[in-house]
């Protein structure tokens, strides 16, 4: 991975603490923030769908785009709950340590 | 963000790169990696709905760990498509520089 | 339609009604009115995945088993909040009178 | 069920069947018709998605209105299909037959 690229999640989570109280009519993010959390729910709904279709349809470039969207969506949802991408990271880096990465499938198994 | 967790991710996409070809009986991730497609796609649907859900509940917790989980199979997604999260974390990147965070809403309308 | 297809729906609706107090342990259904709501609620997510994966499948007997499951989880869903098949026929009738089956583009577009 | 609700499905099915060829811009049916299956299949995720939320919710009007609307669309796929509501009651009749409704839980063990 480019060195750069690492800091891009802090500096959109940034970017979105900063849309926080911010006219919803002028940005997209103030209004996912601001109005029913509904709709930024809807929208990682339909963003999933996406990704599910792009890998069928399978142009990479797609792929990418609606996978960038679902994350983009999902720290916006995160940012609603006085969270960010680094509590994310950190979680994925806890269970690192456990039985590797297949710690989750260990654990939906208990 | 502390230090170190901007590398979380490269370093699960590299231990996902390394279960390609593993025996899908011992590992939930080269399971994912070799069998139908279908079953990672289903697994990013259910994600997602459990991000959804999740969400309604208002356990911060619960949230944090369903996003890690949509992300997570994101990158098994991405791995089979010869992808990694350095692509979307670059597609991400480039949309900073259009107007600002915003540029999806404004890709939409178009 | 084949004569008594018709009906199908209130029997079974009848069905999923006499399993409520059930034991949840013998029956799926009676464990799906029984429990936490977000368990149904995850099956609906799942079960439209499935039929989204369906249809990109072609294959059309697997494509009605997955419509089947939807909307047969459909029905446990309504069950649970004390409506069945009949309300959402009665919605779809309703709106039949007004312009045709279009009136949802129209009420979408206000 | 009140007499002649049975019959809706089906004049629905036929009224969709009718929009086949018919023009995109008029109907939103013809449209969803004609187009990428894409479309289509994007609204299945969206209204499973908008039946979850509805479900949270607790109003059970929009609860009846989004489930309307899923096994609405449910139709325009099936019909793209060569399909129709017949065939989705004739395979929920089939299950009633076997181990009565939780045919699908003994299933799904196997």
């Amino acid at each position: 991975m480019k060195s750069g690229l690492y800091e891009t999640l802090e500096r959109i989570a940034v970017t979105i603490e900063s849309r926080k109280g911010g006219e919803a009519q002028k940005s997209y993010v103030a209004m996912l923030l601001a109005g029913d959390e509904d709709a930024i729910l809807k929208k990682i709904g339909e963003e999933a769908t996406e990704t599910v279709l792009a890998a069928k349809g399978g142009d990479r470039l797609h792929l990418v785009r609606e996978i960038a969207d679902l994350w983009f969506h999902s720290m916006i949802l995160l940012a609603r709950h006085g969270l960010g991408p680094g509590d994310v990271l950190a979680e994925l880096h806890r269970r690192e340590g456990i039985p590797g990465l297949d710690e989750k499938a260990a654990r939906k198994k208990k």
